[in-house]
């Protein structure tokens, strides 16, 4: 059966489709252009299903899953081989398909709740934030200082939840604030973490220096995950997961038992 | 003034004592010697406090914390260059110092609250799972199928957590059930997470496969995070870490706020 959209496979890393891609692995030409690299089968799928603009799909021939996203999403599917799938690549093990999409616009719901990642360089971190957020049925804030929501590693980290997650950027606590209470997670001297007001926005902080004292002051609540004696550091992610959780709970928080 | 312990600094990443170290980069070696590499001074410093046996730290001059573990520990600490200490570094940007330390022996409290990787890959997450051990009063295991729990990513991960935890390996349920409910964390079906017998053994299952029908059977007790409807998936970290938190909360949890 041959495949009349597939053409002879790319067999060329220096190929200019796959050099106009292969720039798309740094931050810059990913800001300029406003497009971004989404690989492996779930991310490639999950960006199709939540609506993503797709310029083109690269895989391997016998990528049975870029085919389909490609035919669904009507765009070209472009067959490469190893070395050049290797080069639009954004891992050590590529995995085809390799996607180029455009950056989807800023989707926050106002006064939903919200957590934010606060001077969170880590992109690991910053992934799993945005994937404890669409758990949670939270919006996802970059605050200064976050991780580029948009990496290939950022991707990767949330596991598809950037493509059903409303999510933003906030320079100021000024943009988070509008309709939101504005709760720091603190490893030290805060509440306690329970069920929080339905507008909450929940800043976490950088590992290890936490939030800034005047960024606390500045919340209307503070909350602090008690420890065991002798311990003093949680992971941000986990630390901003577990405030999530259970600021998610109590009455209306629509959690739902599987 | 003169450091009469130091000696002339290395600065070929050819010498005996960096290849030899060198070697600990692999998982092999690790195995076979009982060593490992511990890196940078956060690192180096908890595995000092954590009463570790160090063979060596390698170092540049101007690496203060290196110097004054080695004194502390009374081990010889190795001046190198740039080129030496990228050859026995773990990371893509070295950090000084870099430690050849013995890999401590399991240090399990029998009966003791647990964290289990049961499955888990990756050394991100099961590094986590230590450090949220840490914080919440758990012993950690190692299970099946675990991240190699000494590995320098897995160090990484847990942030010193590995000096202050009780640390083993369990190649079975039976190893991990003398004395222990199990509590098996799953994706659904399970009841909502809250306070757990102070004997419990959490297992948390790989991503995306989860535990295996046959553990999850042979649990006491099964807990589901409730999520957003929609949402499906949680970090494997994640989730333990809020069954961990909310298992050890209500009496006798002694978890401190700070």
């Amino acid at each position: 059966m041959t495949d009349p959209g597939a053409g002879p496979a790319i067999s060329s890393p220096r190929h200019p489709l796959v050099l106009e891609a292969s720039r798309l692995r740094r931050s810059r030409a990913r800001r300029e252009s406003g497009r971004t690299l989404v690989e492996g089968p779930i991310l490639v799928a999950a960006a199709a299903t939540g609506g993503c603009r797709f310029d083109r799909i690269f895989g391997l021939a016998s990528d049975v899953v870029g085919r389909e996203v490609a035919d669904e999403v009507g765009c070209p599917f472009v067959v490469v081989d190893a070395a050049a799938l290797a080069k639009v690549a954004t891992t050590q093990h590529p995995q085809s398909p390799v996607a180029v999409v455009t950056i989807p616009e800023e989707s926050i719901t106002p006064g939903k709740r919200a957590l934010v990642a606060w001077g969170v360089g880590d992109p690991g971190n910053c992934g799993t934030l945005i994937r404890t957020a669409a758990a949670f049925g939270y919006d996802y804030f970059a605050g200064p200082g976050a991780a580029e929501t948009w990496s290939p590693k950022v991707l990767r980290a949330a596991a598809g939840a950037h493509f059903h997650t409303g999510i933003g950027r906030a320079a100021t606590l000024e943009q988070l604030g509008a309709g939101r209470v504005l709760v720091a997670a603190v490893a030290r001297g805060g509440t306690p973490p329970g069920p929080l007001p339905g507008n909450a926005a929940i800043l976490v902080g950088s590992e290890p220096h936490g939030l800034d004292a005047e960024v606390v002051a500045a919340c209307g609540v503070a909350v602090t995950i008690p420890m065991a004696e002798g311990s003093e550091s949680l992971n941000a992610a986990v630390a901003g997961a577990i405030v999530a959780f259970l600021g998610a709970s109590g009455p209306g928080a629509n959690l739902t038992p599987s």
